[in-house]
């Protein structure tokens, strides 16, 4: 099939073709590269090489000229990878492009212009309910006629690796009279699945959802549930989230991921016109939250309730226009069991259960030290796994 | 003092010179530009022609490069329009850089990285709460220990003078037993005043304020009501505000406002270390809104009771960085007369008590076809006023 020495199971086989900004070791410039096995193709030299049609799309060190391209490029570069990588006669010309994973670094793919926040996962949003607002109703009553979301901060989404200083903020116990400064001692975790916009646009129908995103990525959306409780009311959240949102290095195009298409959960009540979908957008992604190296969660993205084209025919239908670069984030994903949360705030109940760790140690929220990597993959064609790598990230005290 | 023919009255002479971003009519290439008085000079031109060694900072079309030069090269560039322009020498080469207003088009000034909101008038707020909130506390309990504030989307900031599409949404009045979707019938504005963030940086001390922070604007943040308090709970504004913000053309750098400089209003109880101000920075503007030319309000922006240092410092506390180009406003300014009400939602009381216009007609929230214009002076030097021109724009049908 390919003249690559790929494992059968590897999460980057030629189903998949994700992209992603990387460098080589020692070197500043950054390059577009797609993710082989072990090894990483860089695509910019490679579509240079070959002269490629597009090849003046990858040479900004960001997916954005890509993105901005359309479908029909898209379609058009993944075509001609599957060509390269499965016609024998393309080896010797691109075997000087791919490198070891282990000595390249990976950076944020693209340059984020808006990023939103959804808040999409029925089983999060009664758990955040219970925990925060025990005495209301389980669910807003907003909630199901339309999915929730708010402006997060672009300027401090950062590429998986990089690490996540501990933030300083008010904080007022329901004891005490008066709030105080200091570090947050509630910094949890969202684990999240985003969808990065590659065609503006505006008033964009369920229906034409692929034609402008282009693919999907892992988000952290670190949260300091202290600072937040404490500055949300009445505007949301604020500086519990801004200081840093992490997202995973690689972006699957949504054309890898038609075997993954599944129905989403059934929505009642019905909601209003511009919501209804034909097409499966549920995306039956298998999650994995891993502290320290301990499997802690396994939320499953299928459970969502609002799918990414509701969510998109949703954000634009104000008449709010889309920019190339646009992130919009799913919200933490939380199944119904307590190994499926997506938050330590719902693993440890507001902090109340704490958790029990593999090596004997319990956790409510993260410590300086812990580091946090949450993983995916997906169903693709013949039993093969489309993988989204990881995104990962350290505490370190502020 | 100037070889220009400028009024003694004029709000854009030799204490001023703001900044903005303009076409010459029938071009499309934009240029920086300072207005002096019913005219601006093409700075790009100017600095080009006389080989200025900030002229590579003026080729951008936007002044994002200017911004991120720093207080050294604004002083500079300042310097020399003030040299420039009291120097009879320099009058035959400027004067043919000099075009009038009415034969420009101005742009937004620069590119917006990110856009946070905040709702920092103690009336405004009081107001608010009284309305849509006529049970609750009148303010929230964490208003007086922190400035309010909350992300807006960035690619939806636009210039003065783009028409504002009536917004489309979801609204449930509180009768209905579920919502329906359809044009806003709660459009209203909301009178700011934005700052604009020139040297990237993190825990921005209050002190450090005019380091960071290039110069001022006026901002309208366009808002439909209804959409709003259907969506706002539990995350807060989104819809409801992301389909427009209006910006003024010209950014008065701080520079221009020392003689607009005042004490802010008391602040009790005291706010915690890293809200604490030595310096003066309440700033004395008279606001003015006008609907379709009638004057509806004279907000006075000194009473606002958390100012502008306090809420860069308050944005970067928690290790949120800045990148030039940032933006924040005040949030709507209100003073305590019925007339110095910042948006329609105040001036009508919820609707509750309709406008009556100069011309006998009355409005509650705005109409199709209803142009709204919000401008503003501060004090100068020598009885001089400092002026912010207008932020402009016209409600067209959805």
């Amino acid at each position: 099939m390919t003249w690559l020495d790929l494992a059968d199971d590897t999460p980057f086989g030629l189903e998949n073709l994700p992209y992603g900004a990387f460098s080589i070791a020692g070197a500043l410039e950054r390059r577009i590269g797609v993710p082989l096995g072990d090894h990483v193709l860089d695509l910019t030299a490679a579509a240079e090489e070959t002269a490629a049609p597009f090849a003046p799309l990858l040479t900004a060190g960001v997916l954005n000229p890509l993105l901005a391209a359309g479908p029909d490029t898209w379609r058009e570069v993944r075509e001609t990878l599957r060509n390269w990588l499965t016609e024998p006669r393309y080896a010797d010309q691109l075997r000087p492009h791919l490198h070891p994973l282990t000595e390249v670094t990976t950076h944020l793919a693209f340059e984020v212009a808006d990023y939103v926040d959804f808040y999409s996962s029925e089983q999060h949003a009664l758990n955040a309910g219970r925990i925060f607002r025990p005495d209301a109703a389980e669910l807003p009553p907003n909630w199901k006629h339309l999915p929730i979301a708010y402006h997060g901060r672009a300027g401090t989404v950062v590429a998986s690796g990089t690490p996540v200083v501990r933030p300083h903020g008010q904080r007022k116990p329901r004891t005490a009279d008066a709030p105080s400064f200091g570090p947050s001692q509630r910094l949890d975790i969202e684990a999240e699945v985003g969808f990065v916009v590659g065609v503006p646009g505006t008033r964009v129908s369920t229906a034409d959802f692929a034609d402008h995103v282009f693919g999907v990525c892992l988000v952290n959306d670190w949260s300091a549930r202290d600072i937040q409780a404490w500055e949300s009311q009445p505007l949301g959240p604020f500086l519990g989230k801004s200081f840093a949102t992490s997202v995973s290095p690689w972006i699957v195009p949504l054309a890898a991921l038609d075997h993954a298409r599944v129905d989403g959960p059934p929505q009642d009540p019905e909601p209003l016109e511009y919501l209804r979908t034909t097409e499966k957008w549920g995306l039956d992604l298998a999650i994995e939250v891993r502290l320290n190296g301990h499997l802690v969660s396994s939320p499953p993205f299928a459970t969502q309730y609002w799918t990414a084209p509701q969510q998109l025919a949703h954000l634009t239908v104000n008449g709010a226009g889309l920019r190339t670069g646009d992130l919009f984030a799913s919200g933490t994903v939380t199944g119904p069991d307590r190994d499926q949360r997506g938050s330590f705030l719902e693993l440890s109940w507001g902090g109340r259960e704490p958790l029990d760790l593999p090596d004997g140690r319990t956790r409510t929220f993260l410590e300086d030290g812990d580091e946090v990597a949450i993983s995916a993959t997906a169903p693709g064609p013949g039993g093969t796994r489309i993988g989204f790598g990881e995104v990962r990230g350290t505490v370190v005290p502020g």
